[in-house]
């Protein structure tokens, strides 16, 4: 169902992100480890947070004349650095395409957005699956070619509803879940199959407008700028680690349907753009707030 | 194939758009002839130009109270008002949904920005043909349920196959014309049979890298920002007035690939806003400048 | 100590801001009354809140050949036209230049930047008095020769030290107080001298960090921008009418004192938008919302 | 004449720019000499050309430990590192005060932002001269108590008058020149005497509108968008490295005036902003690009 060229090319590397207590002579070692290994460097990134004292990186190098096996990187990295210096630590390579979950409710912008560049191949991504807790967007999956599934959920039959849900992201071999506009709270047990895996769209530049109706209630305020933030989803509304945000400016012109209107395609970008920093690996969260490599 | 509730209300108005030298007392004499025939403004916004002292003007009226029937309401306003002020008018319904082609060529998020607009109904608007000089983009225009016809474009085939395009538009009674990204110039003949009503989107902040591989020279001139530009069609390629621009920010670590990305996303947002303003009829332009109305 | 030719021109025109309850006819009505006087229309702005049904005007015009004594307009317009359309509205002339107060505490970049636009007549308005409850600023102000008052305050002394504020500010004829990153909370009272004419800065994007310490707040709940706000103080801390309001970008590379860095250029920027936009009377409050004219 | 209490914390560090061709390990040898050194680095960051195969970095360590004496540095660096990998390099310490005069015309609004934050110390620079072509800013420098000299220049005099101008920035020991709307081209003799230490803001979002008069041509070509421009002033006239840009909006309602007036913003802004950069050092230049560490 993909009908363009990719706008990314074939890689064989390895990620790894990395966040350890800051001491001198990390960077060092670890750039040591892969160069004397023949892992050829292709990106770096690098940030301390000297309030914390926390070093945070993300490299990735090509695997095609690395000593170690694919096989064995990890161990060998964990032996030999990771467990010296403290770090937590997360080994991936560009040849597993991440899968992702889609959640819709009604509303389609988001799931659009998505879908198209999906099927630009913008993304390295598989999308195999669409849930919803309405039947509206199954056309939208149809025409995408993409297995759509409807759990209606009330207050009676949450808990097996997300039990289903768990048991069909398991089957598909799910990484990770967008929620695009879906406007359903998923539960606690839910989330924490998925930590740091669930990306949330919010449509207020929060902390501004929590919860329900932020376009409503920035128009009762009289703000001069709308915002959208995305976020992972923990179990505290509204609350987790923000990926990024973007605001568009509105005047006393605006009704509440307008602002509704220029909020769509902030939603639909910046999701989307949070989306891509998580497919390209490069989004660290440490203590509810995110190290987002460039 | 339009599978959401429509964002805009169904109304019953007429809309009136004028341009003409500026004098004392042509606002009053316009809403004056509105009240006295019962015409419920609901919209109105005007605007001098003091430089060259012509008034702009766009007013919306309800037509279920107006004295005037439908039909005649162009020649009264003509006899009684415009000939006097000597004013350059256009009437516009409300109720006449604007017919819009797209011309595409290989890349889809342009296309996929307006169809998921359209199918969302966020726009009052017809779209029931696409037109490309490739045929990549058929197995999108098909998922929508969208006619495409494609008409490759050679030096020597160019003036038959515009004929032929211009035949098919009349045959499907387009009004207005958008270029999502087709990479081909349109002859001044073509241009000629739909004055400012073929938008473009040129990826660049127009007039800066005007003409061919925008992003290949901003990358070579190591600009902090990249932007993109939409205007109506003139026969000097990429002059016409300008509708509407929007600019992202980019830094010494982009590559022209990375560039091609993020411009994307402003490409399609600018042409798409620059569309919205046009189906609402909010667009005047005068001597290769353009007033967008709020 | 202004050092500069005006960027602004000299002009004698009045002007009415209006808001009444919204019916057919008004602007006619207005446009009207002004045509038949001879006032040349300069500047027309007029925007219809639908949804509570108020209509809201800024119109100016030339007195030169208008025929009601510039003494009587109020009195005209309030008997002809105000009255019958229970309109609440403000007159004004170009030629009665508002008297500014600034109020600072201990930082500067707020304080110079309205006083370099002070000299470089960027702003019709004459600023003779500075108020601070600290001496840190006293040399600025002498630098650009302002009158400099210092009233320190404290929980004991705090309603006597705003009366000797207000003896001043009556004193000095000021028609309205920009707080310039003044550190401390005007009473209810003080606030009640100077409804809608007392214009704070705060550095947070409101409603989100409202109270002490938004950069700290900021830094703590990982936002990916930071915000500033100015508005029309009200006896509700950081809850009076917006009148602007702007962000910039931040990351996770930033500490809580780049915040502050940046949050500077934001705040003194934003604050002179508002203080210009209320200098030029484009600013209407209604319902601890503003209407902003452009 | 400072009067606040800095925003910046006092260092005692070296400062590294380096470019080289790109090779593996570069990253790893040069953080391996100062921790072996005993210099613990505050920050890193660095880049990688991939199309042109060129390494940038900055690294930024703490003298108080190092082990090789101050003065030694550069020499044991260049033999130890710097010349095995072909390095270009420059080396600063954080005590050392970069010393910058300020070019004028008539223009205050740049002066003044800079002296401001001059003065509440925002920045670790030292200005002790200012030259122009005119007398008008003579009395804001006598205000910030900064020495002021006026070489007003005309076809005749131009290559004398630049002469003068040498002689006293040498006399003052400057290191570097900004350009704070200084209305004169400098010719290409002078520029080789700073070469990339000298700092200009055109008022254009460049390339666009380079030359003179760019609002004028703004206001003629009907653009949404007006921008401003820093970069190092080259013999080519606006075609130097952009160390940063940014626009604002604007629309038909804006005259050249109202454009001049949204620009002086932009410019004093965008300008600083590179300033700033420069002073910290986080500028290098490559072929007519600039790599602007954050």
């Amino acid at each position: 169902m993909k009908d363009s060229k990719p706008l990314h090319e074939k890689k064989n590397t390895a990620i790894l992100l990395i966040h350890c207590p800051d001491k001198q002579g990390i960077l060092a070692t670890v750039t040591e480890f892969l160069n004397e290994n023949h892992g050829n460097i292709i990106y770096l990134d690098q940030y301390v947070d000297r309030v914390q004292k926390i070093f945070y990186m993300r490299v990735e190098w090509e695997l095609a004349d690395f000593a170690i096996p694919t096989a064995k990187i990890g161990e060998y990295f964990n032996t030999l650095i990771a467990a010296r210096l403290n770090m937590d630590w997360k080994l991936y390579f560009s040849t597993d395409i991440p899968r992702m979950a889609v959640f819709v409710s009604t509303m389609s912008h988001c799931l659009f957005d998505i879908l198209s560049r999906y099927t630009a191949q913008e993304w390295e991504v598989e999308i195999p699956l669409i849930i919803s807790n309405h039947e509206d967007m199954r056309p939208v999956a149809e025409r995408f070619g993409i297995d759509y599934f409807c759990f209606p959920v009330d207050s009676h039959n949450k808990a097996a509803q997300e039990a289903a849900e768990l048991a069909l992201l398991a089957e598909y071999r799910i990484n990770f879940i967008v929620l695009a506009r879906y406007m359903q709270i998923l539960s606690e047990d839910f989330v924490s199959h998925y930590p740091n895996r669930i990306i949330n769209i919010h449509h207020s530049f929060l902390p501004a407008f929590a919860g329900a109706k932020p376009y409503h209630a920035a128009y009762e305020r009289g703000v001069k700028l709308i915002g959208a933030t995305s976020h992972y989803v923990t179990g505290n509304l509204d609350a987790g680690p923000i990926i990024t945000q973007d605001v568009t400016r509105c005047s006393h012109i605006d009704t509440v349907n307008s602002l509704i209107r220029k909020g769509r395609d902030l939603e639909k970008i910046v999701l989307s753009n949070a989306v891509f920093s998580h497919i390209q690996r490069k989004v660290l969260v440490y203590r509810n707030k995110t190290v987002v490599f460039n």
